[in-house]
C-alpha cells in the first residue's frame, strides 16, 4: 500500500498531522508493506525567496487577524504540537518561500532520504531558533547533509533554480487534480483521501479501511504471450 | 499512475516484454504521469552464486528438452528480440543466480538509477559477449558505475550478502500474493495485471483502460481537523 502526503514546510498542521499519522502507522500491523511518499504543496507559491516576514506579522497583514488572534492561534498550535511530543516556538518564527526546500526534498527522494530531510526541515522551521528562511542556503545544505545527502550535490541543487522545479509543480498540479485545497492531505493507494491533521485514530481507520479494500488485480490478456517461470520459458505459438 | 514490473535479468521474455512496454509508454499521452518501478523475481531462487551453466545445457538438463528444441527456442527469442531492435546472442549465453543483481537494482532504486541499471544488466546478459555470471563482481560494479552509481558503494552492496536481500524477498512475496507465477508481470495502479511479453498494443490498451478508470478519491473525515491553505490555517474548534 502506498500513502502519499501533500504538505508544506511552512504548514504547522502538516508538522502536527505527520506526527499523528506516524503514530498510527507505527501501530499498524501491515506497516512494513506501507510506502510513504511526500508530495510538494506550497501555501504561498508566488512568494519571492527574499520576502521573509515574522509569522505574526504575516497573519495580521495577509489574513487581517489581530495580533492577539494570531498569537492565540500560535499558542493553540504550540499546545497541539506539545501533545504529540513536538517542540514548537510560538513566538519569533518567520514565514517565507518554501520552494527551494521542496526542490531539495525531491532531490532527497532520489537518494532515499526524503523522510529524513523532511523531519529536519520541520524541526528547523518550527522548533529551532535560527530562521530557516533567512539563514541562507548553507543552512539548508547542513540539514541535507545531516539527512545523509551529499553536501556538494545539495548545494548544486539549491544553486540551480530549475533543478527539480518541474517535480514540485507536478506535485502541486496533482494536488489540485485530486481536489486538495489545503494541507496536510493524505492519499492512500489513490483510493482514500484524508484531509487535515486528524487524530491518530482516524489515520488508523483509514489505513485499515484502505488495506481491507485492496481489490484483486484484474488480469488482461493473460494467454499467448511469452512468460518465464519456475518451469522454464513458454513460447507462444506463432501465427 | 504507477506501473510495477516484476522481472528477472535471466528472463528473455522480460527483456523483450520491457521493450514492447516501453514502446507503448513512449506513445501514451499521459506518459509523464506514469511512474515505473521494477520489482524483483528470480526464476531460479535457490541457485548458488557459483552454479553457472550454459543456457542450452540448463534447458536440456532442467527441463528435459532436446538440444534442438532448446536451440529453436533461443532462435525464436532472438528473432522476437530483433523485431524490437534488441541484440540477442542465441548461442553461448550462461544461466546463473541473479540474486546479487536484484540486490544491486534495489540499491540503484534508492539513487534513482534503477531503470538505467536494469537496461545495462539486460544488455550485459542477453547481448554482450562476456557472461554476466562468471565475469565477477567487478563487472557488475562497472555496469553500476555506467548507470550513474558510485562504484565503491555498489562494491560494498555486492560484498555484503544481506544488503537489500530483504527488499528482493519482499518483492518476490508480493508477486506471489498478486498471483504472478511467471514474468514479466506488469501491475498498473494495483488494479490491472498484465502477464507476459504482450504486443505493445496490449500495453497501450492496459495503460488507457487503467488511466480511464482511475477512481475519484473517497475522502474520510474531512471536517474538524486542522488544515492550512492559501487562505491561512484553519483552527478546529476545541471540545
Amino acid at each position: 500500500m502506498r500513502v502519499e502526503i501533500w504538505s508544506d514546510i511552512a504548514c504547522p498542521w502538516c508538522y502536527v498531522g505527520k506526527a499523528r499519522f506516524d503514530k498510527a502507522l507505527a501501530a499498524f500491523p501491515h506497516r512494513d508493506e506501507v510506502e510513504v511518499v511526500h508530495r510538494s504543496f506550497e501555501l504561498d507559491p508566488g512568494r519571492a525567496k527574499d520576502d521573509v516576514q515574522p509569522v505574526i506579522t504575516m497573519l495580521t497583514r495577509k489574513y487581517g487577524m489581530s495580533a492577539a488572534q494570531a498569537e492565540a492561534g500560535e499558542d493553540n498550535l504550540g499546545a497541539q504540537a506539545a501533545a504529540e511530543g513536538l517542540d514548537y516556538r510560538t513566538r519569533g518564527r518567520d514565514h517565507g518561500s518554501t520552494f527551494d526546500m521542496h526542490r531539495l526534498l525531491h532531490f532527497a527522494k532520489e537518494h532515499g532520504r526524503q523522510e529524513a530531510l523532511l523531519e529536519r526541515l520541520y524541526r528547523a522551521n518550527f522548533a529551532d531558533k535560527h530562521s530557516v528562511f533567512t539563514s541562507g542556503d548553507e543552512h539548508l545544505v547542513e540539514l541535507a547533509a545531516a539527512a545523509g545527502l551529499d553536501a556538494d550535490a545539495a548545494r548544486a541543487v539549491l544553486a540551480d533554480p530549475a533543478a527539480f522545479a518541474d517535480e514540485v509543480r507536478a506535485d502541486e498540479q496533482e494536488a489540485a487534480q485530486l481536489g486538495a485545497n489545503g494541507v496536510p492531505f493524505f492519499v492512500l493507494d489513490r483510493t482514500y483521501g484524508v484531509s487535515g491533521a486528524q487524530p491518530a485514530e482516524v489515520f488508523t481507520q483509514a489505513l485499515t479501511q484502505a488495506w481491507g479494500e485492496r481489490t484483486p488485480l484484474r488480469t488482461l490478456a493473460q494467454d499467448g504471450a511469452g512468460t518465464c517461470g519456475p518451469d522454464g520459458c513458454e513460447v507462444p505459438r506463432q501465427g
